[in-house]
């Protein structure tokens, strides 16, 4: 079953480290902010046989798909034309983006800026904050660019659009290592598969735990439960401290 | 045909931003050093049908793949058993890894602590320096933990086993517009195809130039090439300044 969202960051500058990776990090957050659900995220090269396996892959499971980068006027801005190979479109070249286009070009727009109203048949265009552009979305696959600022602004206006889902959390810090635990967490984690249990060794001695275990569910009475369960594994005393938090109710949105 | 390398990052903490990604930043900046070309990179969750398919999708660009985390004693440590799959190989306990998981835990070594000792059938151990568990190779996949100074250990002696290749680079800073840039880039991009030229528009006014061109090549003559070829399509003025760069010579490695 589609559910949540993948990422697709398109981009030879990230995977050759000309640049450091900021809009896959940022959206992990913002998601996360939110309640939505992350399911994969991908960094492929500028090629087109790349970028269309990869959202193929992340159609399998992700509802929502957001790419970044790959959107621009030069012979490596190949995103448009994957995202519609992959969706099964044409490219057309949109008359409303044409008007936009020339008019933000005024005598510099040359037959490549021209590229720029091109897009899957079918593409709807969003009006983001900020910048002239337009945002082309297509079945639910969001086309950003990867100028951080821009994906940044233009982000927003699709999170505006996704439904948010309250998700609530507990994390527990204990002075337990891992393999002392991973018999009660095993055991809580096959009896609740609606809860999601984490859990994170660190090696630092001088840091005053020694494994933190999330538990994790969009229904509160569920985390309680599990944490009750997993409680009864380990000694009290084992317990450095807990804390709790709620995610995703900002903003409107379904539940 | 496959070559370079491949990076698959496994941790629900990381898709859901309970902690930040460090490994996979990393792994690109120290592959880009070693001239190391990086085909791509998937952040999946803790499941093995995700994992099966990222290692199965990075199998087919790249030569060796390095994974990040679900090595460990608990139940959402399924990278083992997933890369097995998705290589055909059944998992099996190796003796060697009893005795030192067995050492290493002493009286607390659970049934659980001897999941460390669990490998794809066939399995090479590498000896990292500075910790006690080998790195588990299998057909070119280096399966190294998520906790980040382990990841960074482990990756320099997997590092060292892989060739490397100098990579000679040059930026041009321009005063142009990328749709001003494009013909000449989409000329001299298709016609020389062993060179990777990249375009990069910034749009903050208060930075010297509007976009930064890259030139890419294994040998040099092709960049300088390259370079005046793109140059013959830009008023000289144009350019604000110039940086090169050569990359993968440090350390042995194959040419």
């Amino acid at each position: 079953v589609r559910s949540g969202a993948g990422a697709i960051i398109v981009g030879n500058e990230v995977l050759s480290a000309k640049v450091t990776e900021e809009n896959g990090a940022h959206l992990i957050k913002r998601l996360r902010q939110r309640g939505i659900r992350l399911r994969m995220v991908t960094i492929v090269p500028d090629e087109i046989d790349a970028i269309v396996d990869a959202v193929e892959r992340a159609r399998r499971v992700a509802q929502w798909i957001v790419t970044s980068g790959g959107v621009g006027p030069t012979h490596d801005d190949v995103t448009v034309r994957a995202v519609a190979l992959a969706l099964g479109r044409p490219v057309v070249r949109l008359p409303r983006l044409v008007e936009e286009v020339t008019r933000h070009f005024g005598e510099r727009t040359t037959p490549e800026a021209l590229r720029l109203a091109d897009a899957p048949e079918g593409a709807e265009l969003l009006e983001p904050r900020g910048t002239w552009y337009p945002i082309l979305a297509c079945d639910d696959v969001f086309m950003l660019p990867g100028v951080p600022s821009l994906f940044r602004t233009m982000l927003e206006t699709v999170l505006e659009r996704l439904p948010s889902t309250p998700l609530h959390t507990r994390s527990v810090y204990l002075k337990l290592g891992e393999s002392e635990l991973a018999h009660g967490l095993d055991a809580v984690a096959l009896a609740m598969p609606d809860v999601a249990i984490g859990s994170y060794p660190q090696f630092d001695r001088s840091i005053d735990y020694r494994v933190k275990v999330t538990i994790e569910a969009t229904r509160l009475p569920r985390v309680e439960e599990a944490a009750r369960r997993l409680a009864a594994h380990w000694p009290p005393d084992a317990v450095v401290r807990t804390e709790q938090d709620t995610l995703g109710e900002e903003g409107p949105g379904e539940a």
